[in-house]
């Protein structure tokens, strides 16, 4: 047996997330039906955490282990050729026998993308938010870098308890039970009439990303006070916070993992 | 009772084409239950040609008669809001009685995107044809070239005599039955990994453009011979011609109309 690791973009729009659901196209549940119809064999694959319907990737990282012997350029051609064309693999490569996709991650980058002008275009509509109300953007940069460092992320995770932990469930018990977080870069950039949030953290509670977008639109139009974000977080209530974003807006961007973790 | 002309853009990715058909969702199907939701009255809109299922639209026409009294942009920005996002009215205007968005106009533009890459991002997917076959783009531009002027196209039609003329029916019956077309440009560019053909023509018939992108792909690839455009359009046969590109690598680019024609 050897382990893998997979590197893959998808265009969410038509999956009903990441993980498999009996009766329902799953990214998972393609991949695993892809490894089967290619090595006879069909692992179900680990992500690097779950994706929620309509949520897209740039660069979603899945691990399992094969018995067959093939080289990882040869998977990759075997698996795009199987796969429908809105899931691609980017890269396949052997790890160690001790890496798997979520509990090795060091950092996970999102990317969510809200579009500014009056006529979204339909080749456009399916990977933005338009969002129409005036927004202030260096309240939102001001809101965004708030949001770095060590915090209890409570406020801004998905308001169901049994789903909080749902997309980020830690090596020990004792991790998985907390709801604090550590976000290292958290931005806005302007980019004609879209303008892109990006943040990496170490891990992300469920639905935190698309809470922390829409608190911050709310902040960024004047709904919230300027410096509210620290005092929402601080609430450690989700009501406090503003609402989820769309997931059609959010991107998977990238994971990384300590050069350890991989040999 | 006013006429009018809309300007449309479209992912036809999840259409069955233009064209109403019962039980089946269409873009104009959309655009009529629009006119309905927002008006009260719902006219059948007449669009400068049917689109195939799974083409899209830069700049499709179509024109319908309102007794409604409302300026052009708020009818545009009504349909917006109650269209699908992948349906996006960019222009709404007053036209005279006698503009039809079919018989009026007087040179159609479509483009063809193909993809030459080794790895096909699932975001472009859907808008590309992809080629593994290695191509000549010295002779992929010679047969474009040769396919401009007057030429009786039936070998680059539809090969289901009922649908030769389905995408174009002209103004009188005589012209109708005939299937000579004027081509007034054609040809090829190449942007980073994709290669588009762009073709401005008085009129085409049904599947011409993906039939003379099949036949060019054919002979780029060497399988047919160098100069074999202008044989395969004399042999009147559309057996002579290459096969039909799929849907969707082709967009409406555009529709021109005389300046009489819209006042």
């Amino acid at each position: 047996m050897r382990n893998w690791k997979l590197t893959l973009a998808y265009d969410g729009t038509a999956f009903h997330g990441w993980q498999v659901q009996p009766g329902l196209v799953t990214v998972q549940g393609e991949l695993q039906a892809s490894l089967r119809r290619v090595l006879g064999e069909g692992p179900l694959p680990q992500g690097s955490g779950r994706t929620d319907a309509g949520v897209h990737a740039l660069g979603q990282v899945a691990s399992f282990m094969l018995s067959a012997p093939i080289p990882p350029e040869n998977l990759a051609r075997a698996l795009n050729r199987t796969l429908p064309p809105s899931i691609r693999v980017l890269d396949a490569r052997h790890v160690g026998a001790g890496f798997h996709a979520r509990h090795s991650a060091v950092a996970k980058t999102y990317e969510y993308r809200i579009f500014r002008g009056s006529l979204c275009s339909p080749f456009l509509a399916p990977f933005v938010h338009p969002c129409v109300w005036p927004l202030d953007f260096s309240l939102l940069q001001r809101a965004a870098q708030a949001v770095t460092g060590e915090h209890d992320f409570i406020s801004l995770a998905a308001s169901d308890p049994d789903q909080t932990l749902r997309i980020e469930v830690a090596e020990s018990a004792l991790e998985a039970r907390s709801t604090i977080r550590t976000i290292f870069d958290s931005g806005w950039s302007e980019e004609g009439e879209l303008l892109k949030y990006r943040v990496r953290g170490g891990g992300f509670l469920h639905h935190m990303v698309r809470n922390l977008v829409g608190t911050m639109l709310e902040i960024a139009r004047g709904q919230f006070a300027p410096d509210a974000m620290l005092k929402i977080i601080a609430a450690r209530s989700r009501s406090a916070a503003g609402p989820t974003a769309p997931a059609k807006g959010l991107f998977l961007h990238s994971v990384e993992y300590g050069e350890d973790s991989i040999l």
